[in-house]
């Protein structure tokens, strides 16, 4: 990151299916099966490159979306590419934009994530992410061995271990470790080599990783909740996080507790950007912007509601209470408690009953709507990035690719007029986008001492 | 398949690193760090499937390949790439070909295996195949939180399970099940939405799938082992076998087995195709392909000959007899059986000492080696397609690319000429270059009855 340049916003596109709105997939003009549409996808991902984004970032998760609920048939959250593989695929189809993928902690094995992130920033050649996140539903539970959810510390505990062993898997070669020396018959040199032999809690792990050190040393971090345990992970280890905020001075601080706990773990403050989510419309006017999202809002179904706000409320079903009541009080959860805290302050504060709060989640999903002109939606980011809110959004289009087409035509383009977004790359890598450094090997630290 | 045709043979290109041969990578014309060099990859899909190959084949082992002896950085069969994370990115440079790949049922969770290769089977249009495995060595279990490896019987049982898991889950789906009726707001039909529920002795899965029925149905399962066990899973379930087969006899009984045990299951002869291995030598005359792989031969550090037998032995390590003494007899081992028992019987009718033996097992890794002109080449794989001992053959090459395109540009159009082999493409997916049928739902089954 150079000094000399003003500071730039960081970009992300986050798609899915049809789009963000829950109702998106019926929109005239969403694509036909968009969650496994793969072209759906390639276009996406060019369109986001074209426009120079950072990245673009996949979610997961490993059952339906809202479980039993699902059964109804009303959504198209149902079928979706294991996030991987898509992003593997559209590694060859892209040049420059950074490729972030969620993967579970509480259900893979950290040698293969270690693997499969590692050849991704191979082929890619620098421009992988990982999104590390526990899993919190019942559902995905179910389809791996469980009757129930881990609990929530228990899992956290896990997720730390293991990026710790996946980030010591990354660093098993040294960059110079590979001699290719023909002649000599030495195709590497063992003294570059490091077996991470770890012994913890949830995982052995010999080692060493059979992916030589991948471009960027590791690939980039990120992280995505926001609980007490999910800070405590981010300021260890991620170098992203991504972040539901709808209130900018909770916003700014939220920055300022991470950055802090950064600083004090000796972690500089700029090697870990904050990006929250960002749910726009764009439109000729305040008032078309909401006219635009209304018509989305029309098209969910009851149903749907209700299975919405329950998961958002870590698995609370409130459909026994009368809808137009205030929002009760609700037992704690073993599930995603951030998101479920602050949902219940979002509905205090604005004094919602029931149903206007699952009218909320339905349509934004809890994250932060903005609806406005195209300038005016400039003028949020930019208050939020320069009074410390946020190094940059995440970007979650109500509809694919529609919503994602007209921040790119008429947001972007005021962003770059005011020198807050590049107008081009000026590094082929995720972490040269995102001014990161290249991680330094645990072993290549423990001899300089 | 059609009848009006003489039947043809199926080839696959079993691709990895610089090549089978364990000193490839000295080899003057090998890429540089070709194990994970994702342009020496994309240039051999490409070329396979301009010869128009059934498939390219990507093998797998979650540890070096050889553990501690490795670590004398004498060979380059230490880094490749994680094979699903290649396939995928090889999906979208490829058009017909069939792209397989192997993942292991030891390590892997079934609903994490189920969405991968069907992602892959969307993403490529029906070319995905799953080569099933359990793993072997003791460094894979030390990788996975294990300190030995799990017994070979447990190991197939677990594996059985797995597999059935696994169909099970891609059978969430009908092919007719997603409506996008976005009028109603009925995304999917749920009466055509199958829940597994699996409780079985190791694996709990409720399912469904998250990903709807792929294009193949299933992607077509491959089975690479020849053990007793391997024999039962494929005879289950696949619906190709790899196998190392040396002798035209041997083949044949193997051939005659597997197809009586299909038929005994109720499986028709033709629904599993018999795919040996063969590491061929292309040259001017047999004199002149021998001496190129005497070329190899001379590259093969001597210290590597001893671990590699002991990895084609089970673990067994011979290093402590005198070199030049017959091969002594061995304890049992509960590593791969199958591999161990036709080494044995090979050094025993060939009476080999344990040098010759170390000698074999470094230049064709236990499997069958032809040395010849194209028209001999040919001349083999005729008979042993002909006289019942392969429905067709997974090339080896020696050496990546060139030992790849000899054999396209010398060994294809002799069998091409003689109506052997397909001059182009008649379907666009794996199942229709084997000539296999679309599996049937466990769910119309029941129906049907």
């Amino acid at each position: 990151m150079s000094s000399k340049q003003p500071p730039q916003m960081h970009l992300g596109a986050f798609i899915q299916d049809a789009g963000h709105h829950i109702a998106a997939w019926r929109h005239p003009d969403a694509p036909v099966g968009a969650g496994m549409n793969y072209d759906h996808f390639h276009y996406l991902a060019k369109r986001a490159e074209a426009a120079k984004f950072d990245m673009i970032f996949l979610g997961d998760q490993m059952t339906f979306q809202y479980e039993e609920d699902e059964y109804l048939g009303r959504t198209s959250r149902t079928v979706n590419f294991e996030p991987l593989t898509l992003l593997s695929a559209l590694a060859v189809s892209t040049r420059r934009i950074g490729l972030i993928a969620t993967a579970s902690t509480s259900y893979n094995e950290p040698f293969n994530i270690a693997r499969k992130y590692a050849s991704l920033d191979h082929i890619s050649k620098g421009r992988a992410g990982w999104n590390v996140v526990t899993s919190w539903t019942g559902g995905e539970a179910r389809n791996f061995n469980r009757q129930e959810v881990m609990e929530h510390g228990f899992r956290y505990r896990r997720a730390q271990e293991f990026v710790d062993v996946v980030k010591g898997l990354w660093d098993s070669w040294d960059s110079d470790a590979l001699l290719d020396d023909r002649q000599q018959g030495r195709f590497f040199d063992p003294e570059r080599l490091h077996v991470l032999n770890h012994q913890g809690e949830f995982f052995q792990v010999r080692g060493p990783l059979t992916i030589s050190r991948s471009p960027q040393g590791h690939p980039v971090i990120v992280q995505a909740g926001s609980s007490a345990d999910g800070q405590t992970l981010a300021a260890r280890h991620a170098e992203v996080i991504f972040t539901a905020q709808r209130d900018l001075g909770e916003a700014q601080k939220f920055y300022r507790e991470v950055k802090a706990q950064l600083t004090s773990l000796g972690r500089a403050p700029d090697s870990l950007k904050i990006m929250p989510g960002i749910f726009p419309v764009v439109g000729d006017s305040a008032e078309h912007a909401r006219e635009k999202f209304e018509q989305l809002q029309e098209l969910v179904n009851p149903e749907i509601g209700w299975a919405v706000l329950a998961r958002h409320l870590g698995g609370v079903d409130l459909s026994g209470y009368p809808p137009d009541d205030p929002v009760p009080d609700l037992p704690p959860t073993q599930g995603n408690q951030s998101r479920q805290a602050l949902l219940l302050a979002f509905a205090r504060r604005e004094n919602l009953t029931i149903r206007q709060l699952y009218w909320h989640v339905t349509g934004t999903r809890g994250h932060w709507s903005v609806f406005g002109t195209a300038v005016e939606i400039a003028d949020v980011l930019e208050s939020w990035f320069k009074q410390g809110a946020a190094d940059g959004f995440n970007i979650m289009a109500p509809w694919l690719p529609g919503g994602l087409d007209e921040f790119i035509e008429q947001v972007v383009p005021v962003l770059q007029k005011r020198g807050l977004f590049r107008t081009d790359y000026s590094g082929d890598t995720l972490r040269s986008h995102l001014g990161l450094q290249q991680p330094v090997s645990r072993y290549a630290k423990s001899e300089a001492i």
